[in-house]
Parts: C-alpha cells; sequence; structure tokens
C-alpha cells in the first residue's frame, strides 16, 4: 500500500488542570481511589452505579498519545476533551475553565510538536506528524451565550486549535434552544469545525420500570453501543428541526460515531415530519437533504456501516426543495464528508478475559485496525475515496 | 410491470372489544373524548401530554382495512394489535383478555373473508385475497410464564394466527428476563413467528432535565422516528446479549421497523461487547451473526436504509465462530428475511398543513408508496429480491 496520510478526527484527552480538578471533587464526575485495588477510577454520570473506568496517563500524557500515534502512523491528531467537558460546573467556573482547558490544549500541542521533533531528528518517524486540538466553549448551564461566541472568538485566534467539541445539552436545554443562535452564527462565520459528542445516553429511562438496559449484567455494552449514538442521533435531529441548518447553511458541524443512529432513521425522519402538523411545513427542505450539510467520523467499525452511511450523506442532494431526478457522485459526495477517528483512548487492548490492558503502550489496538480495515474494506469506495477518508477529507475541512 | 404478490406484513388493529375497554378507562392508555373538536383520542402513555391520537373505525373496522387493501392491491395482510396491547392490564385481566383477542382476531379474519369472497364474486377484486393475523400472549406483570405458554398453542391451533406480536417489556422486566425461557423454547418448537414491536419508546429520559426530545414543539416526530427504533434495537440487543439465539437457533423473531436502529450500530455493538469483560466470552458468536437469524420488515421509508438493512443481514455468517473468508449470496441472504409492511393505519394521508384525513378510505396513502418505491428503487436488488420483499419471503415464513 502508498504511503497514505492518517488523520485521527476523534481522539480525547483530559488536560491535567482538568484531572486535579476531578479528583478534588466528592460527587461524580470525580476521579477517585475508592476502588478494591485502589487504582484511579473515573466516574462520570450521577447515576454511575460501577465504580467508573480506570484511568492513567494515557488520558493526559502527550507521550502516551504520540507514542500511540507513531505505533499507528497517525500523522495528525485532532485531540478533544473527553465528556463530560464542563456541563457540571457553575457559569462562572464553566467560563473560567474553558479558558484555562484552550490555553492547555494548545500547550499539550506544543509539547507534541517537540516530541515529534526530536522523534523526527533521531530518524523515529517521518516528518509531518502534527497534533491539533478542538477547543471547548463554556457550555454549561447559565452561562451568557455572549460568553460562548468570545471563546470561539479565542479558538480562532489560537494556532493549533481549529473547532471545539461539545455535547448535546448546550446551554442546559439541549442544542435547539434558540439561545445558541449566536453560536451557530459565530462558528459559520468563523468557519471552525464543530465536533459534536455523546456524553449522557439515554440510560435512565423512567417509561421503563427497569429501565431501557434492564437488569441482566451486561457491563457498560448497551449504554456505550446503543446510548451514545442514541442521544448523537436525538441532538442532530433536534439541530435539524430547529432550522438551524436553514438558517446557518456554511455551518461545519461534525458527528461523533458516523453519526449515531440517525443515518439508517433519516427516511423514517422524513416520513414522520411529513405526517406531522407541528413540523411538516417548517423546513425549507426534506430531512434528509441536512444529512448532507454535516461531517462524520468514520468510527462505526464495519464497512457495510460506513457504506451505508455515506450513501445516505451522498443521497443527500435527491431531497433539495425543487430538485429533481437523480443525484450524481453519490460515493464522493458521501465518502467526502467522512474521516477516519480512533476513539483513543477508549477500547484499548483487553487481555483474554476482556480486562483491559491499563496504560497499554506497545500493542496495535483492535479498536483501530477494525476501524481502518472498515474503510479499506468497503467494496464500491474507490481509492481515492479511501484516501479522502484516512486523511485527506480532515486536512481540507480543518486546513492541516 | 408483472403481477406481484403483496404481503403486508406489518399492519394494526385493535379488536372492538379492546376499544370498549379501552373507552371504559379513565387512565392512559385510554380512549376519551376530552378533545376540543368531540372526536375520539386514544391516549396511550402515561406521561402523554398531548391528548393523543384521533381514532376511528379505521383501527377496528374489518370493512375499512378491506379497502385499504383492495386499494394498494395487497394481497394479504397479518394484523397485528396496535400497542399498547396487554401491558396495561393485571394478570389476571391479561390472561383473559388475551384469550378472547385470539377469538376476536380469528373472528375478524374469517369476516374480512366473507367481504373478499364477496369482491371476488362480483369481479372487484382479483382471487387470492387474505386476511391473517398475529396473536396475541399475555405478556404483563405477575402473569405466569405457563399462561403465555398456553398461549402460544392455542395460536398455533387458530387457522388464521401464525403468529404473535409482542413488546419489548415482556413479564415487566424486558426480553432478556429468564422467566421467558419457556416462551422461547415454546415458539421456537411450533414455528411460530414472534413480531417484536416497539411502544414505549425513549422519551421519559431523566438523564438529561429537558428530556432527550427537548422542550421544543415537535409534535411526535422524535418519539416516533427515533425514539420507536431506539426501543427496538435495546429490546433485540438484549435478546441477542442474554443468548436467547444461542439456546434457541429456530426461534423466529420479526423485528419492526428494519430493526430500528439496531443494524447500522451492529459493528459497534460488537466492537463494545468485544472490549466489555462482563459479556466479552457469553455468547456463542460475534453480535453480528445473530442479525441474520432475524427477520425485518421492510418499513424503513428509504431504498439506502434497506440496502443496508439487507447487507447487515446477508454478511452474518462471516460472523459465525470458527468461519473465515467472504460470505455469497449476501444480497439473497439478506433481502430472504426482510418484508414489506404499511404500519396502517398509521401514518394516514394529510391536508397541505399536515393535518390528517380522519378515515380515509379513498386515498394512495404516501407511506405506502414510499416503502413500495424504496424496495423498488434499492439498486443492488434483483428482480427476485424485490419479489421476495414485496411478498414471497413472507408466503414462505408464515406458509401462507
Amino acid at each position: 500500500m502508498s504511503k497514505r496520510i492518517l488523520v485521527d478526527c476523534h481522539t480525547h484527552i483530559y488536560t491535567k488542570r482538568l484531572v486535579s480538578l476531578l479528583r478534588s471533587r466528592t460527587v461524580n464526575p470525580r476521579i477517585h481511589t475508592n476502588s478494591p485495588d485502589g487504582s484511579e477510577k473515573l466516574a462520570i454520570l450521577p447515576q454511575e452505579v460501577s465504580g467508573g473506568r480506570t484511568v492513567g496517563p494515557q488520558y493526559w500524557d502527550v507521550r502516551n498519545k504520540v507514542s500511540f500515534m507513531n505505533r499507528h502512523s497517525i500523522d495528525v491528531s485532532i485531540v478533544s476533551l473527553a465528556n463530560p467537558w464542563l456541563d457540571f460546573l457553575d457559569a462562572p467556573q464553566a467560563v473560567t475553565s474553558a479558558h484555562e482547558c484552550n490555553a492547555d490544549l494548545e500547550q499539550y500541542c506544543s509539547e507534541a510538536s517537540q516530541l515529534f521533533a526530536s522523534a523526527q531528528e533521531s530518524g523515529a518517524v517521518e516528518a509531518g506528524r502534527r497534533m491539533k486540538a478542538f477547543g471547548i466553549m463554556p457550555l454549561a448551564e447559565g452561562v451568557d451565550p455572549e460568553h460562548v461566541v468570545e471563546s470561539l472568538g479565542t479558538i480562532a485566534k489560537s494556532p493549533s486549535l481549529c473547532g471545539a467539541i461539545l455535547g448535546s445539552r448546550g446551554l442546559g436545554k439541549g442544542l435547539d434552544d434558540p439561545a445558541l443562535e449566536p453560536v451557530w452564527a459565530k462558528a459559520a462565520e468563523l468557519g471552525l469545525v464543530l465536533f459534536l459528542h455523546p456524553h449522557y445516553g439515554v440510560g435512565a429511562d423512567a417509561s421503563q420500570p427497569s429501565g431501557l438496559w434492564g437488569s441482566q449484567d451486561n457491563g457498560h455494552v448497551l449504554p456505550l453501543a446503543l446510548g451514545f449514538p442514541f442521544e448523537t442521533a436525538a441532538a442532530t435531529t433536534r439541530l435539524i428541526l430547529a432550522g438551524v441548518f436553514d438558517r446557518h447553511p456554511t455551518l461545519r458541524l461534525l458527528v461523533a460515531h458516523s453519526g449515531g443512529a440517525l443515518p439508517i432513521l433519516s427516511s423514517r425522519l422524513a416520513s414522520c415530519v411529513a405526517h406531522d402538523p407541528h413540523v411538516c411545513n417548517r423546513l425549507q427542505h426534506d430531512p434528509r437533504y441536512y444529512l448532507g450539510k454535516i461531517y462524520y467520523d468514520a468510527v462505526a467499525y464495519g464497512p457495510e456501516e460506513l457504506e451505508a452511511v455515506a450513501k445516505i450523506i451522498g443521497r443527500a442532494e435527491r431531497y433539495k426543495s425543487g430538485n429533481k431526478g437523480q443525484v450524481e457522485d453519490v460515493v464522493e459526495r458521501g465518502t467526502g464528508r467522512m474521516m477516519f477517528g480512533t476513539d483513543h483512548p477508549f477500547f484499548p487492548p483487553t487481555k483474554e478475559d476482556g480486562t483491559v490492558i491499563t496504560d497499554d503502550q506497545t500493542e496495535t489496538w483492535r479498536s483501530v485496525t477494525e476501524n481502518l480495515e472498515a474503510i479499506d474494506e468497503v467494496p464500491s469506495w474507490t481509492k481515492e475515496a479511501k484516501s479522502g477518508v484516512f486523511g485527506l477529507n480532515a486536512v481540507k475541512l480543518f486546513g492541516l
């Protein structure tokens, strides 16, 4: 295989300052050492019954990320804070912490540059390795949207920051909150990519007596495999239904986990919209049109899934109001909006019994090779389409 | 186009006896006339804030269903009770009501036969029209599983009943409840098709302050377009993770709305399972294998969605333990398990402002033509594959 450019657009860290803050807390989200083996655990959600997940330097040490990149031939990583971001802070804390995080993320990228430079000098890695980052906005309950808009200005001026990650809650009312209008306007104006990522899932469903996930012990499988992509689909759909893409057609939204459950449900969504008097005449286009305005990571773990997502993005123009007939270049239109990601440091290698190999720094990760192979194995994608998804689409989108 | 056999495997009714019961109730689920225009409304869920949906004879009158079938050239309909089935009844009521419903469903099919016979005599429709039905099991909290097993015996003996519809709650603890083991065993033994259908959705999510659907007025779009298929995906996944298909490999499960959100998330599910010590060594096969053991309606409203689902079903054999290499006949394997449905009497025609045309008996329904066209427009499906999905797969599965 000829040398390909590999860009990881979905890879997480916590800043050291955020780790200290999480360690200092006595309620979730927090990092604690109350586990049987005394290891540090991150307990994220208020209702988290398990002790949380084991955390270590792979979550904050830049050397660990660089080692991971080198091992998997990743040329550029665009790191983003892992959830829960700043959702749990009060408004003034969130504003201060966003400033600090953005400075710390810039610093993290700069440290990585030094590591790459010395590795390149010694001939250990090829030239061109780079670390970039999504910044963070002070999205928490009670924050003045003006502060959020300001943070986008700061991010735009930071050399290593090329967008911002965000969850589904916004200022507490979700992303269809009209108060967020100036935020979408500013992000579109600055050309910053907003990376929508799940956090809450849908695990605490009161409509079912044993919850949506039931009482059998399935570890974290159900909230992680299903709850996360459900949340993403709901948040993205609410953005579409709120007309955000009609008012801000140049907004650059990147959606985690290949759009979650939304692509496969988008024709059902269109049918439900067409049959509902509350919504049917609200949008400028069929809802499926807007899926072609969005960017998607390629973190779906299977070639059939990736192929389906690309086709559903690629067909979007068919659903532009007034459009008749077929759309050309469906594959290119679709794959052109998808980009590789790893979700590092989550889904680390495991032993045979499934327990995590903590702070691994030597293995090739199955979760990474699965996503690489999935891209490589889509039968209908051309070599050019695959190169785009591996890295060139991200180079273009983020101006790398 | 040559004459095709069209079988509708997803079409609902309420029995008249069930309608009377719902009219007599003062708490949801119930049918009431407290609407501004005095029309009858069905309010289904406890937390239902809107008055509910308008109901009329299209929900219980066999002549209406027959007219709908004739108008859309549907040869055979396999009707099923619409949600909430018997979930809301106490145990003895549920057992009695299941008996009554199964008798009433048999009677409904027999009345349809008479209508078809006279329409055929007068030359109004071609020969071969038939009404069949899914029966109902007494699935409600506190019911002895033995009664559920008995109901399957009754259904197997009823000439017009060829399976049973079920929701996601089972006996109150979901479908991964070990108490349901004898039910799966009996259904598999009798070769009855179990039709898994959503009801609760995921609307009442306590983990987000404004709920998963937020506070903007989107009518029923979000719970219907997303909440329903989320619920189906969760229920099906819980069945898989509980090992039900390992223990009952001949179980015939038909899943509503083309499997909901599950197919597109199945490789993510497999990755989450492989990385979770609680589950990774539990099942005989990769979770994706089990998607090839399931049947799916083709109620997904778009060709790209249907194509994706078929490919994900069709690839399943690749994930059988010990299997190496590629699987042949992916399209046939996939499409062979999918079958047309309408979801009648839901998604009726609407006026320009989106309001429902109540008790329509003349229009061609957009929701039906969308699903017919979606099947017809899948580029990679052969004519034989399409004939299968239109009707021949159902003829085979249900022994029509």
